[in-house]
Formats: C-alpha cells, sequence, structure tokens
C-alpha cells in the first residue's frame, strides 16, 4: 500500500513518536509542522533513529496536508480548531484525518487530568464538523502516551479505533497494528472518541500519581477482535 | 478485621457477583434487596457455591445498611438517588459507601454503550451529595462485569478505586485485592469517577460488537501501585 501519512504537529513529542513508529515500520511519512524548519529538522532525527532507510520529510502542515491522504492530527487542543479551519480548502478529497487529540484542561491553563467539555462530545466530533465532505474521521492514539511511543521496544498499550466509516477504521486498525505491541481493537462509532480521550486525562493522573507511564490493555474480548482486521 | 460488608442491590447480577466473590474470600456480607425474601434468596444461592462456612445472609436494603459500615451500591441508576434518600436515617456514623453505579442511558430508554449525564459530575459525587456528613464515599467496581465475576476463577480486570478520603479509599482496595485477579489501582479523587462510569459504557459496548466480556488493565506503572495499598 503506498500511502503517505503525514502527522501534523508532528514535532510535539506525540506526533514525534507515531512518525518515529511508523518510520521504523517502512511507512512514507511527512512531518507537518507550523514551521517547515522545525519539520525538517524533526524528520532528520527520526532518520537518525530508524535508520537511512527511513521514508520520512518534513513540511509546513498545510503543504503536508496537501501531500497525504492519510492525516494524523498531534496537536494541542488549543490549536486544534484553528488548524482544521487553515487545512479545509487543502485536503485532498477522500482522504482520512485520525485525530489522537485530548481536549485536556491544560489548554485552558487547567489540570491536565482533565478534561473540558467539547460542544460536538469529543474533539473528534469536533473535527468531523470541521473537514470537508468527502473527508473522513477516524479517532485513535489518544491512549498511547508520548514517552512511551518515543522510547525503545514494544508497547504496551491497545489502541481502540473508532469511526462512522468502517472501511477508514479498517485502514487505522492496520496503521496502529504497525506499531509494536500495540492491538488495534474496533470501539464502534465516532461518537465513542469522547471516552478514549477521557481515558487519556485517567492515563496522564495515574502516571503522575504513581510515577510511570500508564497504558491500557483491553481484556476479555475473543481472539478476532484484537488482529486489527 | 470484622467488618461487615453490605452489597445493596446484592440480587441484582453485579452485586450478587460481588457478594459472592467476598463470600468466597472469607468476608461477612449481607445481601440487601427491596425484598427480604429475594435477598434471602440470593444469599442462600450464594452459600450453595461458596460452601456452607460462608458468612452470609439476606435483608432488606435499609435492614442492611443499619447492620454494616462498609456498603456497596449496586442499584441500576434509576433508582440510585431514591435508595439513597431511603437510606438517609439509617447510615452508620463513619461508614463507607462503595458506589458502582453507572449512570447507563438504558435507565432512560437509550443504549447501554451511552452514559446520561449527571450534573454532579458522576454518579458517585451526586452519591457524596446524598450521603449524610460523616459517611465517606468511594467509587470502584464500575468496569468488572457481572458475568466475569459470577464465572468461575480469578479475574482478568484492574479495580480502579477513587475517593476523597484516603483511608476509605485503602479499606475499598483492600477489600477489591480479595478478588483473585484483581489489582486495586489508586485512581485519585472521587471526580475522577465520571472516568470510570465512562469506561464501562465503552466496555460495555465492546463486549456486544466483538461477541466477549471485557475488562481492562492498567500497564505501565511501577509494581507499587497495583498492590492495593
Amino acid at each position: 500500500m503506498s500511502r503517505t501519512i503525514a502527522v501534523l504537529g508532528g514535532t510535539g513529542a506525540e506526533g514525534f513518536g507515531l512518525a518515529l513508529r511508523w518510520a521504523q515500520a517502512g511507512e512514507t511519512v511527512i512531518i507537518g509542522s507550523r514551521d517547515a524548519k522545525r519539520a525538517q529538522e524533526a524528520a532528520d532525527k527520526i532518520k537518525q533513529r530508524a535508520g537511512a532507510i527511513a521514508k520520512i520529510s518534513g513540511m509546513e502542515n498545510a503543504a503536508a496536508c496537501a501531500a497525504a491522504e492519510l492525516l494524523v492530527l498531534t496537536v494541542p487542543f488549543e490549536g486544534h480548531a484553528a488548524l482544521l479551519k487553515q487545512l479545509k480548502p487543502v485536503f485532498r478529497s477522500g482522504s482520512i484525518v485520525v485525530d489522537a487529540t485530548v481536549p485536556l484542561a491544560a489548554s485552558v491553563g487547567g489540570r491536565v487530568s482533565r478534561t473540558l467539555g467539547v460542544w460536538q462530545g469529543s474533539a473528534a466530533q469536533e473535527t468531523a464538523e470541521l473537514v470537508p465532505d468527502g473527508v473522513s474521521v477516524v479517532a485513535a492514539f489518544q491512549n498511547v502516551g508520548s514517552e512511551i511511543l518515543n522510547a525503545e521496544g514494544p508497547i504496551d498499550c491497545d489502541v481502540i479505533v473508532c469511526s462512522d466509516d468502517i472501511e477508514a477504521g479498517k485502514t487505522v486498525r492496520a496503521l496502529a497494528a504497525k506499531i509494536p505491541g500495540v492491538r488495534a481493537i474496533d470501539g464502534g462509532k465516532l461518537e465513542n472518541a469522547r471516552i478514549l480521550e477521557q481515558i487519556t486525562a485517567l492515563l496522564i493522573g495515574l502516571s503522575i500519581r504513581h510515577k510511570g507511564h500508564s497504558g491500557i490493555r483491553i481484556t476479555g474480548l475473543p481472539p478476532a477482535a484484537y488482529t486489527g482486521g
């Protein structure tokens, strides 16, 4: 599959970690950033860690968006809606926006262990309202912390994937399963993103309280639920 | 520790399963129900499964509440506030109310995979508003499904325990750790109960979608976080 993945906000720790993991898996990745130079620097760092074979480059966010059909949003919530409005004329028709955003209260000076109420129900549902027709939205990766992504070795965390577009959900589960250790689970409709976003706040609270880097595993489902298929 | 545990709403599947597990662990348990006769029948069934040694009895909810200092609420959300108002004059001072209630939309004819918005933030926080002074509220056990509790063998699910009363939280973590397989994790303040309640809706949705009995495990914390201490 010759898709290109653009990680928008990819100079932040979460986006950088995802881009690193996909570059290591042999995917073609573009780091997007407000600043093309910083995007290029992040891409160079990933090339150093993943090896010269890594297919990675860096661009300004809008250019990255125009160059890919699989877009991953990893910006802080305070920049989320503004970025989507900026990208609106640039999206390719048929592209998939994977939203990993969590509306942490830290965006407005509150705590990282609390979320803001988003009118649409979740950041991902806000995204669905802000993208043009023909662009699908998938919620995923909120619960995989940046420290875990940027560390070496397999990840002890499941990725729950929610979307109203069944095919887009399947594509993103396959992408998630490229990260060693991750099991990608179909979490149903996009409306469930609100729960994934809340779980992140809980995990951040647990990580602070117990001094760790917490994640979640879902137990008790039949093997087929964990295949990412 | 010679405490008595009263499981209010203990004739329902969730309460029955918790009472069974604690009876099997040698705890003194009272099943509470609106109907004393049904409570007694449930207690007899638990005695059959746990062995004659089980210290279990059945009473009407208010009598059970008056006879114990550790009360576990496992009633459907639609009966939650009414029960607490009924019990208000009966609570012993210094007792602990463990709230396992989830405000599922099913309470008002909606889906079991969605929650209602509760003004106070969560069912457990509503409970905190409805109990008399001197009674502590702890949120726990929302994420352990009744099918899992009522099956044989250890449970593949963590119990996250939230309370504003540190000592009460500790007591309930010790109680949770009596259930084989359960790791009891301090989840911080009672306000975080809202996330535990949402997780249940997600787990129910996953169980329906994938035909299983799902639970959660928290990964990535240091060993001390899982001891229940």
